[in-house]
């Protein structure tokens, strides 16, 4: 058992610790968007990431940086702590990180060609459709999108909701989750697959609101319809009946990367709620003496290891067992990690008062992200279930 | 000891939870403002309010209703029910109650007749300029506004944010509060002041959002510029060093307002998580029959009733022995029930999934509404030492 | 509405006040049993408070002082400030005070002349035997003790533990419950019946502990086996089949009393709280002057209030429309108030240090007073379950 | 970084568990002692752990079994399973093993021959008295006790409480916390010294209960009287002095210790919360189907996987930086560790029902020893704020 890192990922964490000071934090002030599409900063901080090493580094294998995942943790954990931007920057965003790992694993050549490669040189952004408005979709099996075979093609017909990046017209394709057969077994009815943003059929109806704000500059979180939308039957992902399995395989990441990023989120908030708590006297005593911000402070920095931990010995299991053997763990972060990181953002907001619900800090927007979190991939009590019955499984063979 | 309503406020009820049926919830789901104005349909909503008398009754005295407090709490809950419309439609809305209240109570008979009148006629909306980004604020000691004698004028200078209502081009008046000197004992250093919107020197710079809201539709809240800005010495009000005795006065009703609207904000996400609950059935079971759903409404249903027996109990208080002798209660209220109400608000939001943060229900802005109150006034922890304290006192004398 | 209490209420406050002071509070030193029976000077209490009037307050009608609920209830608080004593001393002590309600409204005239008398004299103490070991009693239909007519007797067999007072060997009467017809209708299996303790065939096994108390001088906590036990066809209560709803009926009061009892146990906390913060200066502050701790009297005086009203509202409808017209006031009080009870009480030992865990303070014993009863007479989850589907039944008939 | 055990570690993890297996479960039932002394079956136990290798794992270097901290924490944690037995079994149970560890590390050869000897052996006990009633000991300079140098002797005054272990007759020798120069700076002021049972002017005067619990089996708690207790000078331990720096060094290991048994208590909480929620079917339903029963359980996993990682990097920090390289981390997981597994204990409790309260299972006591862990070496807001303190600082010198 050790607690060190490597000297690969040290050498990436200097790296990317010099490339926040030096491009990302001082591009947050003007970064802001009025409509879907990104700044225009983020191309210039995108060619610094690629010039500096710094691309792609979400992605094992050869098409990426070839990190592992206990490698590539502490990586997003930075890019978290500005999370607007540096995510962005590196070809390392949510959703389009999973979509390029199920091309990569799952893609025919041709589909990689097409979409994996503007991808991956940050040409082009992608989303995934999963989410729908009439059912409870974090049960796969109420999903309603229907993806029918026609002769060559498949006909897709739906209704999506919060489709995140679908927003940005540069968004070019949409991994699509439907079902090909409703009568097969709950976990093969469903299939994935690819709709170019200008098939004919598919509208693009409106961006949804996330507590207020639209994340126009991550590409918001669009109202898709598909009405009669027809594709070729090539860009089918994988086989028919797969779409369950492939959105289990790009989970594992995914939780990872979201919750690393979630804890340098988390360090940012508890940094600025220092520097603020240092710099404020109500009352004829700095905030930085009183007794319920230490405790605020020293809870925070407590929660924050132990979820650090957990999320990195989860990435450890995912390397060393995979996925299925990681399941408890990757289970248990995305549980734990979304509550505990807005629990601290909770607080950095209140030891700023007014100004830190406001656009003049990142912990408004930071705060958001946490508790969307506790819902997104399912809300939490969907994985405590199911984390539960294993655990009670382990009880009931016994005499 | 009586736990019923009296006949007159039965018969408000009635008419009130009418005219909510009737007007107020058919023009939720229109009801946006791209702007700083709210929509046009509220002149309407203004005029049948009025038809219908349920027009100022926050407001005691000849003046207004003539309500008492528990009166009229049972009211405010339910305009709280819709929080962005009902409050507005019957003029009852904050900031505006309390500046009518001070103008009524401090103002003299030229400021009533030129302020107070349009404002309880709704021709006009008003703003209280107190929280500054320098310092904090919630701290009176701290203000850095100046307001100086100079003849017959005061002139003002200094820096406001979060003022909220004040993007409103219709918001015509402002309540400043300042300091006329400085040196004084701490609480009559401060002094508060009439400044029309037009008056030269005085900047609306921007509006601050809130977790990503504008709050257009109700004015926003401003970020202000005073430069040099110059009024009658008859704008102040009161008399000088009055400033901080007036903002106590303001405190008592308005958190009575706010936490009786919060009652009905909570009690119509509870409605929501019902329906909802009502609604789904993700892997084969209803989430109404899901025992942690359960466990928020029943939840809910206690904090809910609490809460609201607390406050009334404040509002009685108020009645019956005046601000001071409900102290503690009022400030009890202002710690217990934004807090509860937005405990309830997160479970309602978490069993929508995604819907529950966006635009297609209120649950996500009154979320905001729920959070910032634990700020809005000075931090509950402000509150919360200063109630122990008073606790503390009691033993302090003992032998 | 109004929250005043009235003039008798009043009058008997001020007398118990007087009590406590007098007799109570300077009895608790030396208030302790190494064996199963109250110490000696609980008859000196006794004598004293039916010479002050103060005897068995808890009972309305003509056999107690004919208070209603919510007369009775601000006395309850004030005998929980020193609940090992006082209720004890005032003959307003559980389990006595349900089966002397019971035997009042339910019991033969034979009944209550051979084991209500003596009582009400407080000359003999009860049980009541309805917690098994074996099954989840909180559900009556799992009751597995079975209560068989045979010619003019009943014959009951059965297994109970954690059976209130029963170890004192001066607890003369057991009130068990049984079913009759486990064939029947769910709430119709089961009955009542009077057991003399020196009926052949039952045992009284084995004190249970409570985290480490024995409660002797309360009489402990006995396991009981009846095997054959045999008793006239007479003892039983009111008809075959009538057990529910009996059990049912003696709940209402009998929530009414532990809550209001819990009142006055955190009020003490409270005050013991203050004290100590008052007097203890570690690290060169006084603890009063600590920000954690104002914190913890600030939430706990404003907890105290919420729980207060709402046991004094469940009181007034229970008075008003009855039991069941106050079904869910009395489900929240049982959920509520002993899980607030249980934080003030924790945050008052945490602020006394080791000695709050010990015998030196009544603060470890009432912890645990207020944690049991987050699980007697059902576990609140039981509870909050049940007010869920009510609060969800409210929904169901909507269109 | 890995998360793996190393051999040594796997080696003595699977002979603990036979170990446990074949004489400590087996041992509970009957492990109860009605006076101050251990029930006569430790005897055997102790001669088993020896012949098994498995005695005084907790000392490195050569008097004891040489692991580091890394190594011996989850052999910790596996006699946390069974509190009460294991580590009193293996001679590794508190305070012995922080006395042992002291004079191992700072003792006399004579000390050392005449205490530290029959200590490893497990002939006798020893307890450590440091807290005092009068004053907040927490905090070292508020300490009472004198210990004045006489001549060859010192001469020791003063009054002790919470001193675990001093009721058992065979605990023979007392490590004392005194002053010798409360005139010195802050953390020069107290001396250790070594004070025998029977020495004339030292009075054990009872023992002090924890929730009702005597801890008879362990020894107890005493409350201890020194009156002119007169010692040889050479009981010093180390240097006039030096009592604070001794102290200190002692809680290092010593929360590894304690916070690696919680964890094993939380594991056996967890197993027993499992086994009941299988076992039992209240309103036709097993508990183990409950949402909020499987939410209990699925928390409990996810915050035992947190902390227990938490506490092995702080132990792989004492060995690898030493303790005060990891003051921050063994202060985090003496606030978060006690506070998780008194949660956890609760929630055990609540899922059995009355039984968990008593003596049928080990829950109560278990938590009884988590809760009391949030007071023992200080109460937690203490380590908040210091902990708070040391992570404000990192941002004061910042321009």
């Amino acid at each position: 058992m050790d607690f060190e890192f490597d000297a690969t990922t040290e050498d990436y964490r200097k790296r990317l610790l010099a490339f926040m000071d030096e491009h990302v934090y001082p591009a947050e002030a003007s970064f802001h968007s009025d409509g879907w599409e990104p700044p225009a900063v983020l191309e210039e901080l995108k060619s610094a990431a690629k010039a500096a090493g710094l691309w792609n580094l979400f992605l094992p294998g050869e098409h990426g940086a070839g990190l592992t995942n206990l490698q590539y943790a502490p990586l997003a954990e930075i890019t978290g702590r500005s999370p607007a931007i540096a995510p962005a920057a590196l070809n390392c965003n949510a959703p389009d990180t999973g979509n390029m790992e199920v091309l990569a694993e799952f893609g025919t050549a041709q589909q990689r060609e097409r979409w994996l490669k503007p991808l991956l040189a940050g040409e082009i952004r992608s989303a995934f459709a999963m989410t729908e408005p009439q059912v409870a979709s974090s049960d796969a099996t109420n999903i309603g999108t229907r993806i029918e075979r026609d002769g060559d093609e498949y006909v897709i017909n739906g209704h999506k909701f919060f489709i995140t990046g679908a927003m940005n017209p540069n968004c070019k394709i949409f991994i699509v989750m439907g079902k090909t057969d409703p009568d097969a077994d709950r976990h093969v009815q469903q299939s994935q697959i690819l709709v170019p943003r200008d098939t004919p059929g598919l509208t693009v109806k409106r961006g949804m609101t996330v507590f207020g704000y639209t994340d126009g500059d991550h590409g918001g979180h669009a109202e898709l319809i598909f009405e009669n939308v027809r594709v070729p039957a090539t860009n089918l992902i994988g086989v028919e009946g797969g779409g369950f399995a492939i959105s289990q395989a790009r989970l594992g990441p995914g939780r990872i990367h979201h919750c690393m990023r979630l804890i340098g989120m988390a360090e940012r908030a508890l940094e600025l709620m220092c520097t603020r708590a240092l710099s404020r006297t109500p009352f004829g005593k700095p905030l930085a003496e009183q007794g319920v911000i230490q405790d605020w402070i020293a809870e925070s920095r407590v929660r924050i290891e132990q979820a650090r931990l957990l999320v990195l010995k989860a990435a450890w299991l995912m390397d060393t067992v995979g996925n299925k053997g990681a399941h408890t763990e990757i289970q248990s972060i995305k549980i734990v990690v979304p509550a505990t990181v807005e629990w601290i953002l909770d607080k950095a907001i209140q030891a700023h008062g007014a100004v830190g619900t406001s656009q003049d800090t990142p912990l408004a927007a930071i705060w958001v992200a946490a508790r969307t979190l506790r819902l997104a991939d399912g809300p939490d009590e969907v994985h405590k279930r199911s984390l539960a019955r294993r655990e009670l499984n382990r009880y009931r063979s016994r005499p």
